[in-house]
């Protein structure tokens, strides 16, 4: 292997660095009109009056587009089928109105002159008390409303398999229950069992460019979408129902992401779209740094309560748990399956039985972010893991290597699990030097472990390989470059076709002409396209050698590819060079096929696993906690670019810091976000980041390209758990039951004794 | 079949009727500066002085560009390698200077105040002179030209294979002998000789978009280019080559194209490339009517002399020919092969020895038209074939019949024919009502047959066919559409596929991501690209059925497409729907792979035939040439599509007429051109082209996709030679010599009883 496994940077960095790469909101479009929404200051509320007429009078002001104004050709709930709020305020920051104008100030200053009347509701905010039988509606309903439906119906359409419906309030828009064995009796036989409840906040990705998207028709009634987003194949998909054009007439051109971890998919797309396709101009829409903490795409509140049992020698027995989700005003995007599963941890149990709720709340949408529900799962069943081991005198660690789900064994969703690596994260961390010397540690400090898995998604995809007429090799994928899988399918394409990765280019085609790639999310897109890439790069390889062959007389078997030549072997006098056979194959008149290959790919999920230490101190006198060491055991399979994945770790480490210690988007009573700028959302800034040391684990996985899996989601999971558990180990015995772990919560705890601070 | 053969109008052809296509001069580009060119006012001079300084001073100019301040890499001569004049101005209209600026008035503006001091030189217009030893040079060199070196070196490099280089001048640039058998012992023997000596003017292309390219860099210095061409990979290979840059770091972009005809590779998109490149700004340079009559790439004069052997029973024995072809000012672009072969026509010869030369001349460069050469060739070879027939008292299809190559037999270029259907289209017209009834005539009236055949170009091709989620199918190939071969891949890719051709989109992706695909030119596309889009659709087809089978439990082989389903053979019960099977296909968490099929094709030539017959009056006062009928039986292998077949043969029949009675670029004994517009230069307008009869001949090509071969260029060859050859048998022996046959030239030869009118 001369280019797997070899640490190389990151092909974007080089433009990102220079200040060349053009993001969304830099590339210029000719005839340019600029939207800025109109958002709602209300977080529940019905729009009784929407006067736009001041706003229509500033001069530059093109038009102020209301919900009825929008071009839509499909009806349903949710931001893509209501992109401006229609009858009713559902979160305080929904658009409720769209300016475009001649240019952005212009927008921004008749956003300001439209007055909105709305009659406020009791905003449902306390996810608890909306899940519960009898609570006040989310979202009222009208008959004018989406659908014409009530939320009754879409109530009545959940399916509650296994749990009474009667016992949900009509706010629960999914339910998911995994359920096996004899929990109660299996609990009832333990030698231990610890529980607690669980609270983590709304989080935002905190990727560095807002939410953006250029949209215009081509005269001929094409619509065409640049865009900041995570999911060309899919938006294209989504704005040809909704706008109701035929899905090859609309193209989406995913320009460089400026950060995105799930969040960017298809915020702003329809607004744009809707708005270009109004007003047949261009139409940007380029979230503010405000608007976007407001008003996109975070992640939701959970709360999960779990209760554990173990054996005496530490044998897992039963799991039971409650996880409520805040999707916020979220009606078409679930992850109640997702979030049951996760919050058994990767472990092995005998019975089970865990319910997950997501609940309607007069909150901003809920979104993806990196590995969704998987954090908090891992912050709630990693304290409890590491309570069992301290009730029962075990070492975490060993009995975690005791449990840990291995291949063959079976989730609790029922899936069998095919290679795994958890366990060999763990045994690597458990002679490192600060697990081994952790009591030793000076007072007041304290080592956490904790594991955190994601069981990795997957989606069709294929790659066109074709040499070029200088003897270069161009990668054509669909894939929207997320975290520089772009690098990565230039490195699998140079040790496949046996060339330099410098003779490899990479293109990322638009939906009108790319091969299919699914949306860049659930960690796949290495291991999915990346195998089509291999794939086809091996079959232009073999159509190289099949026209070198002919030009020598020999068989192609005969022949390999050394520094840029097609050789007999052992007789190197004979060489052709790529690069003059390339231009002789492509040119008028040669009778050679195009040296191109395209590749396909169908995978089974990879799962992921990160085991993390994290050191802390913990200062008894104010509850500060500060991270002084993280460490982060990831298995990734193969690690096709060591840099790479190394940054995928220490991001995800460090993210996940954000979540343990900092991060939360705060609502306060009226459901008004309180911190919605930089400054108020506190997101790990370098000093707050300590030194992160990333091990990589290569546990291949079978059908990867060269054994590898996905990367990006499994290295935040654990870390807050890890946190919480070195907080624990630091305090001896303050158990963080809420994220993000405050200054307050600690010293609070600390100052009552309570070894279970609330906050 | 229920695509292939099935008339459907062009794709193309609404959105143009529409209005709604962007050319490349309607495609809006922010930022963009606009280029004029300064052409020179002499045919052949030294460049004393530019003075750019009053055209700098206009408020809106950017920058006015000599050949020194363009950032060229390479040298050499001729067009590509220089786009501006450096020292030695070669043609009047040659670019000397390009002003930018803000508006393209602002810069025309500027233009006409560049002072251009020239040292005027004999400016070289003759062909035949131009070609005798110890001519003038039409390029006189000095030191600091191009290459650094003299006409002297360009003429030592030239390959005289069996010509004596001392009897060349210095002006020939190139030259081709084609000689076999004894040519002198055979026409001695032979019962009849004719001999002619026939001229051709410079002939421009017709189209109805002039020249234009915009060309910018991004930010990241990738070039990029949007441009009305044929050629998007050619070109980018080109410039890459010329600036200096990366072949993966130019992107072409092939705009719909307004008219080609061959005329349209990379004539100003060296001059746009370099003047953004230069000036890192987006610049378009889009040809004004005049400029592109006068400097862009038309057809060059052609002189031939030919001589021509039978037997008393027709069977020909030998052909000896000179063939000059007027090369003006391009130094990078030789036809002597294609024209010395063509001077033959598609019959049989014992003997043969043709010469041909390219021969530089102080006119503009020469550029491919539509089968280049073979309308001069066939006007030539056909009027003395028909004078054989007439001295031989042989019927002219009868002769042709006994003479035509067939498959098997060697051209004079030695090649082995493969099938062709020259034969079979003389078959054709054997029995039409025109030929048989043509004794019985009026006066003044005549018909004249002839043939026409072009060799057939190829190229490797390849293309994708992707099925989308919508249960469509896209088809994605590299190739420019200039004369509806989108519509051709869509038949071919439907028939394949098994669904209507409504459910196929064509896409052209630019030359960063599309699969190879050659210049469209030389009468290939369908013939390559399309046999590629054939194997790339039937791919596809396996590949969804092989999915369909899993999911039905069944083998692929029992499945059948039946009307945008899938079923099993006389189950249509159990059918799933293209659609739906597509969208549970292409989504996330799907375990099936994307059906996409990518094809190749390697080609061998197929050539083509196309005869005629041309009814004409002549008024035997005027000697004004009307032609009142013209039949066009042409091989076009098999018609895809008949009606864009017959549009082929309208068009190609109408073209010819323009080169039989009325276009020509006339160049004053200046060299400065007469005919600068189209008010002076004559295209046939509706009004003189007659009804025209087109008879498909299908002869299939053996690798065709379904038979096709290429059909744009042969029907325009024998035109001109069947309307000289109705001449002659109008009048009763005015036998054409020199094209356009005017009234003029037709007079003076009924005038003086002349049978051969040399105008």
């Amino acid at each position: 292997m001369s280019t797997i496994g070899v640490p190389t940077p990151r092909r974007d960095s080089g433009p990102k660095v220079r200040g060349a790469t053009r993001f969304t909101a830099d590339i210029p479009v000719p005839g340019l009109f600029h939207a800025r929404p109109v958002l709602a200051h209300e977080a529940h509320a019905l729009i009784t009056a929407l006067d736009v007429d001041e706003a229509l009078a500033l001069p530059g002001v093109v038009a102020v587009l209301k919900a009825a104004d929008l071009p839509l050709a499909a009806s349903g709930r949710g931001r893509l089928y209501e992109p401006l709020a229609r009858d009713e305020v559902r979160y305080a920051g929904q658009p409720i109105a769209l300016v475009v104008a001649e240019s952005e100030a212009i927008a921004q200053d008749a956003a300001g002159l439209v007055v909105a009347e709305l009659e406020p509701l009791d905003p449902v905010l306390d996810l608890e008390a909306a899940a519960r039988p009898g609570a006040p509606r989310a979202r009222v309903g009208t008959a004018d409303s989406g659908t014409g439906s009530e939320i009754g119906d879409a109530h009545a359409a959940v399916k509650a398999a296994g749990l009474d419906r009667e016992q949900l309030s009509e706010n629960v828009l999914g339910t998911a229950l995994l359920e096996d064995g004899d929990v109660a009796g299996e609990l009832k036989r333990s030698a231990a069992v610890v529980r607690g409840r669980f609270e983590t906040p709304w989080i935002h990705q905190g990727y560095l460019e807002t939410q953006t998207a250029t949209a215009w028709m081509t005269p001929d009634g094409e619509l065409f979408v640049t865009c900041s987003t995570q999911a060309p194949f899919a938006t294209r998909d989504a704005l040809a129902k909704l706008l109701g054009i035929a899905t090859e007439r609309v193209r989406i051109r995913a320009a460089p992401l400026g950060g995105a971890f799930g969040g960017k998919m298809m915020v702003v797309e329809p607004l744009a779209a809707a708005a270009a396709v109004a007003l047949r101009r261009p139409v940007r829409l380029a979230l503010t740094r405000s608007e976007d903490m407001a008003a996109a795409n975070p992640a939701g509140a959970q709360i999960l309560e779990l209760e554990l049992g173990a054996e005496a020698d530490g044998t897992l027995t039963a799991i039971r748990g409650r996880v409520l989700v805040d999707r916020g005003s979220t009606e078409d995007f679930g992850v109640e399956s997702i979030a049951a599963l996760l919050s058994a941890g990767p472990y092995r149990w005998r019975a089970h039985r865990i319910e997950a709720l997501g609940v309607a709340t007069n909150r901003v949408t809920f979104g993806a972010y990196r590995a969704p529900t998987a954090p908090p799962a891992a912050f709630a069943v990693e304290s409890l893991i590491d309570e069992l081991a301290q009730r029962l005198e075990i070492d975490p660690l060993t009995l975690r290597m005791r449990n840990v789900l291995r291949e063959g064994d079976r989730t609790v969703a029922g899936v069998t699990l095919p290679v795994f690596g958890a366990e060999a994260c763990l045994e690597r961390l458990r002679e490192h030097p600060l697990w081994t010397g952790r009591a030793g540690l000076p007072p007041n400090e304290g080592v956490g472990l904790a594991i955190g898995w994601w069981p990795g998604g997957y989606e069709p995809a294929a790659a066109v390989c074709r040499l070029d007429s200088d003897g270069r090799l161009t990668v054509i994928t669909g894939a929207a470059d997320m975290t520089g899988v772009e690098t990565a399918f230039a490195a699998i394409a140079a040790e496949t076709f046996g060339v330099d990765p410098d003779r490899v280019r990479v293109v990322a085609a638009d939906t009108s002409s790319a091969p299919y790639a699914g949306t860049s999310g659930g960690s796949k897109i290495t291991y999915t396209v990346g195998r089509a890439v291999e794939r086809a790069a091996a079959e232009a390889r073999e159509r190289l050698l099949e026209v070198a062959a002919e030009e020598l007389e020999i068989s192609p078997l005969d022949l390999e590819i050394v520094g840029g030549s097609i050789m007999p072997r052992g007789v190197p006098a004979k060489a052709i060079e790529i690069d003059e056979l390339a231009g002789r194959i492509l040119r008028f008149g040669s009778r050679h096929m195009p040296v191109e290959g395209h590749g396909r790919s169908a995978q089974s999920p990879a799962p992921q696993a990160a085991a993390h230490l994290s050191h802390v101190r913990v200062d008894p006198q104010t509850g500060a906690v500060e991270v002084l060491g993280h460490v982060v055991a990831q298995d990734v399979g193969r690690a096709l670019n060591p840099a790479l994945v190394e940054g995928q770790m220490h991001g995800g480490a460090a993210q996940g810091i954000g979540w343990a210690l900092l991060e939360q988007l705060v609502h306060d009573d009226h459901g008004q976000l309180t911190t919605g700028t930089l400054a108020g959302y506190s997101l790990p800034s370098p000093d707050m980041t300590p030194p992160i040391e990333a091990l990589i684990v290569e546990v291949p996985a079978p059908n990867g390209p060269y054994g590898a899996k996905g990367v990006g989601e499994a290295p935040v999971v654990g870390v807050a758990g890890a946190v919480a558990n070195a907080v624990a180990a630091a305090t001896g015995g303050v158990r963080p039951r809420r994220l993000p772990i405050t200054t307050e919560g600690v010293w609070r705890a600390l100052s009552d004794g309570s070894a279970q601070p609330t906050s």
